[in-house]
């Protein structure tokens, strides 16, 4: 049960087939393979002991998938960094990670020597860039001798994913290799994979949804098509060149690829599934996908980096609009292989089916703790049951049903509003192109509702309209009591969720809230 | 990571579609779960604490996944036991086990009640026995209050599998929770198993081979179609019948299978694929059953119950007789996903590609261990490989190919003879419905090559005829020195391998060999 040992096998059945498609350049399994170990090599070169932690900031590239099978062949641990983050961030994951390896992208340099005073102690930096074979990466594996697999697995610690908390400092998610390796098995099951799927990466490698499948795809030995970011031309553009069958987008981006005017230029016939998670999909952006693109299945995954990272899954035969499977859209699915998944009320006891009360998972997914926060990890995983943090419930047919992250629930003269219905109501307008709802200050009602809205472009749309359709489908208490029209696109994190908080922010900065 | 956790989740998505069907009943998911949690109830009612060995003497039937998931429920540990062995073996297991509970069907108990007197423990019985709604066992459970999940899993012990070996006494392979749901979820894999499979149980379930897919196919939540032993009429009336899609035979049940005179009276149109190990396919009976089963798909799996059980894996489309993937099929495919599978020489070092040695694997699916032998472990892993004492090798595109059991070599006149070769020319004639070669004693060569062969019926066939065809294309050195021509069929073992030490036995008798 080493995550090596998914390279291996590829390695060994198909040599000479692609494994890796970046910045133009095909590698493959045999070369893929060889590179790790040279890259293996070269960590052991500058110093790397076992557990040794070893962090990449970079764009997605062939260099991640080295990293992230180098790294544990050489006996060290994974730290992806989020290339988003600001400096201050990255200082603070560096130190208490007690990173001692960086690789980095050359674009990174002038941030990284920006910052490199505030560290603890200054980790030995690997540069690489697209196409340079002169950089001190390629030079560092040139110079390396291979060097056996150190067979780190099974509970060894594999990485540490930090993730980005709404509040508070990041926390550092430790994933074993059997918490990976067990994801990787559930993915391949679910997604079909096999040596014939073409898997195009497209969001950021750093985060565990992205990331977690590298290993899944490197396990399957599917070809892996690699894009820096993502970016809908780009990817309208790359599916048909590499006959790309499968991918992994989150919601908002799959709305920008459906809405994007050359869509209909490409020959997409290649694809066959697309996967999302993050959040859920609004009806109105799953009719226009499946109406635009109808050879493809999707299906959708909600976890958290702590599930490394999936815990259910919903199949694309729910993925419809008609029929007796259309009323599961609004599932998250079914929990996935070995995941014990329930419902718990405040006193920690299981709830019945239809009551919403907190997700918690248990199973060989549950990450191993927050790196150095055992306080945070009791808080966390209590009896083995991961605590979500999200609010949901299960139906008499065992598929659960996310209501809202807890803490994201607008609490408007005392009753609970989850966003997401207000959100998806919005998206019905055939006028709208993306929305957030959220809560801003309110005298009487603490919280009021506040949709921020942004019409498809060319199209005409008022705050009036989008009121107007909200009284018309909700609940009084459920309606906006404003509505911003915005003409820019909403600000997106880094793994291509809207940042809402900032959007908040602004409305509650003198509250001291 | 319990294994009980697959029953939970099919039972969870499927409560009320078939999971079982035996002995004229089907049994749905609801229905076997509810039964599973009254069984490990009744368990703990006679007392049963956790790690306590129950064992099960039965043909297949439904109580065997009632009892495979009863007791891990309850916390126990399953010892499935080999209904062919006479009663010295059967003492012999239930002594070394510490076995304290035994469920068994009722036609085993003038059986049971001859050997208790030799027993070191006397175990508490449940008799069952098929359409008695009155047994013991029936009884127990309807008594029985459902209990939680003793929650046994990971590392912890599942089963004791003992493996009747081909010298001394049976060893209690150590089979942990994690090496079979690793086997499980690799079997779901290579044999695409979804909720639409109906799976044949028809090689008996003591075996690990079969046995370790109650796990499986579990797991994979298909519907189980169980019959108590093989009879090829039976098969052959079940898949019509339940449209069976899938199951698992050993060679010698296929070719039996295939020369079934009523065959083509069935409509087999339902079964995608059929599994088979234990022993390579002579590419004659392949021939055979391509032809007449034109839409069944044949898949490959070597391995030993020491591997819980598989370790390579060859696929459909290497079945095949003609075009490049053709020249695959004396090949035992390649590795599953997790094993590391390499060819060892006498100095425990790999060989290169082409060269045989010791066929040796590590990985998630390696034994825990042998129960109570500490000495046997030390010897069967080392370093975390298992020595299978198969020899093999690996060619270049890094298939495997088993030359012959180490043990089972003839040595005739210093040169070893691969009986399977022998095997493989002689079936090769139209004549042959079944052979078996082996070494018998002689005074120059200390070996020599002896056939049994039997004729398909109503076929001639002498044994001039089959040396001839010998002659013209082996060796010299391995052609055999003597053919005995028999009527009746070969003798099986429980598991259907060929049981060639009966046959070989009497020509040894009276050398002390």
């Amino acid at each position: 049960m080493y995550l090596t040992q998914g390279l291996r096998r590829s390695a060994a059945r198909n040599p000479n087939r692609t494994a890796l498609i970046a910045h133009g350049r095909n590698y493959s399994w045999c070369e893929f393979q060889d590179r790790v170990v040279r890259l293996a090599g070269a960590l052991k070169n500058i110093g790397l002991g076992s557990g040794d932690r070893v962090a990449i900031l970079a764009h997605n590239g062939a260099e991640y998938f080295e990293f992230s099978y180098g790294v544990p062949w050489a006996g060290g641990v994974i730290v992806p960094l989020n290339n988003k983050l600001p400096a201050t961030d990255l200082v603070y994951i560096l130190n208490h990670s007690g990173t001692r390896y960086l690789l980095a992208d050359r674009a990174f340099e002038p941030l990284i020597e920006g910052f490199t005073r505030q560290l603890e102690s200054v980790p030995q930096v690997l540069y690489f860039a697209p196409g340079d074979p002169e950089s001190p990466y390629e030079r560092a594996l040139a110079a390396a001798q291979p060097i056996a697999d150190q067979l780190r697995g099974y509970e060894d610690l594999a990485g540490i994913f930090y993730t980005s908390g709404t509040t508070g400092r990041p926390k550092g998610v430790m994933l074993s290799h059997r918490n990976l390796l067990w994801n990787a098995m559930s993915g391949i099951i679910n997604y079909q994979l096999d040596e014939s799927t073409v898997y195009l990466h497209v969001t950021p490698l750093f985060h565990a949804a992205g990331g977690s499948r590298v290993f899944t795809m490197v396990t399957a030995g599917v070809t892996n098509v690699i894009l820096p970011r993502f970016d809908a031309t780009e990817v309208l553009a790359a599916i048909p060149r590499h006959q790309v069958t499968s991918m992994l987008l989150v919601p908002t981006m799959i709305n920008r690829l459906v809405r994007e005017p050359e869509l209909a230029d490409h020959d997409l016939g290649s694809l066959r599934t697309i996967a999302y998670g993050a959040s859920p999909m609004p009806q109105s952006v799953l009719a226009e996908a499946l109406r635009k693109l109808p050879g493809v299945g999707f299906c959708q995954a909600y976890g958290m980096t702590e599930l490394s990272p999936a815990a259910t899954f919903l199949e694309a035969r729910y993925h419809v609009l008609d029929g007796p499977d259309a009323g599961r859209l609004r599932s998250c699915g079914r929990p996935v292989w070995g995941a014990d998944v329930r419902i718990e009320g405040e006193d920690g006891q299981p709830l019945p089916d239809g009551e919403v009360g907190e997700i918690v998972v248990r199973g060989p997914m549950v990450m191993q703790g927050y790196w150095r926060d055992p306080e945070a990890t009791a808080r966390a995983v209590r009896d083995g049951w991961m605590h979500t943090g999200d609010a949901g419930y299960r139906d008499a047919e065992g598929f659960f049903y996310i209501v809202d992250r807890i803490k994201d629930i607008i609490i408007t003269g005392g009753v609970n509003v989850a966003s997401v219905a207000v959100e998806d109501c919005i998206h019905e307008l055939d006028t709208v192109a993306e929305c957030a709802v959220f809560g801003i200050p309110h005298p009487d009602w603490v919280e009021a509702v506040h949709a921020v809205v942004v019409p498809k472009p060319g199209r005409a749309l008022t705050a009036d309209a989008v009121l107007a359709h909200c009284r018309a489908r909700l609940a009084g208490y459920q309606c906006p009591r404003s509505v911003e029209i915005r003409s820019q696109p909403l600000p997106l994190s880094g793994t291509g969720k809207i940042m809402k908080a900032e959007l908040r922010n602004p409305h509650w900065r003198d509250r001291g809230a």
